[in-house]
């Protein structure tokens, strides 16, 4: 699969899930504890990136930025800003 | 372009700044700074983000995520990390 | 000078700045910026102190946890939080 | 009880729990589990601060930074660097 198709079929799951019963997965439930909750996990997952980088633990690393960007996605889909948003500001500023 | 082009574009760039004079380019510089100075800057970016999403402004956290995104690809090419490997992790554990 | 009356000579100031002119202190400079600014900061001192403890350079430890507490200090001013109502819930829930 | 008491008398249960068994308080725990966990608690409780200061809400402020400013006491302690250290560093730059 490619990249592209990665985060996008994560986004599909995660925008599936924002109708879905709070006790039926674990993004779910995040969701219906709110964008509070969802920006204290995404604040965690980057102090774990960071501390995790400190040591230059390569594997440490891989699993922490995923959590990171996994919780970035969350906190997207809650606020309905689309994955491409972020990729076409990327493209304007950095590209 | 699509958006594992886009990634993959800034990757290439982000690697070929490694070799280039601290004085070349933003991106360099930070390289020169270390570690401990980009992982600063990818903690400072993940509190705006964090602030501009509790705040739910939408125009703010798309620039303040694609910052976050950013400074973690300038992490991940510092630690010869390439994104293919968050991809696949999160293709792996949440895909 | 003890504890308590660094701490709260710093309070003292950190009050009387609160009317003082924006370009007349750097604390100053920061209350005219707003919360917003104010937890920006406070969040990149965390950071700091994060990584400075990362590494165990005690020198660089104490510079950071003064920079953390100070910069609570300014939040909590902003606020019109008195330092005491931090120090009671210290003692009340761990002392 | 003033102040640099509540300061002195957490710092020196915290001292006493450095030789304490693992299982015996959760700050015993914390300190089995080393350095890297309990900066991730500092940086967690950093960022509820941002966050309850991001709403206002002076209750959750107060507990809040009570919690961020007990990790940071923990982390000192397990640094075997005294509070006064970091006061002195406050008196000297902004007292």
């Amino acid at each position: 699969m490619r990249n592209r198709d990665i985060l996008a079929a994560i986004e599909s799951v995660l925008i599936a899930r924002k109708s879905a019963p709070a006790d039926s997965s674990y993004v779910a439930s995040l969701y219906a504890k709110g964008n509070h909750k969802i920006l204290q996990k995404l604040g965690e997952e980057a102090i774990e990136t960071v501390l995790a980088a400190s040591t230059g633990d390569k594997k440490a690393i891989v699993h922490e930025t995923a959590d990171l960007w996994f919780h970035t996605l969350v906190m997207l889909a809650h606020h309905d800003i689309a994955v491409q948003d972020i990729l076409d500001e990327l493209h304007k500023r950095f590209g």
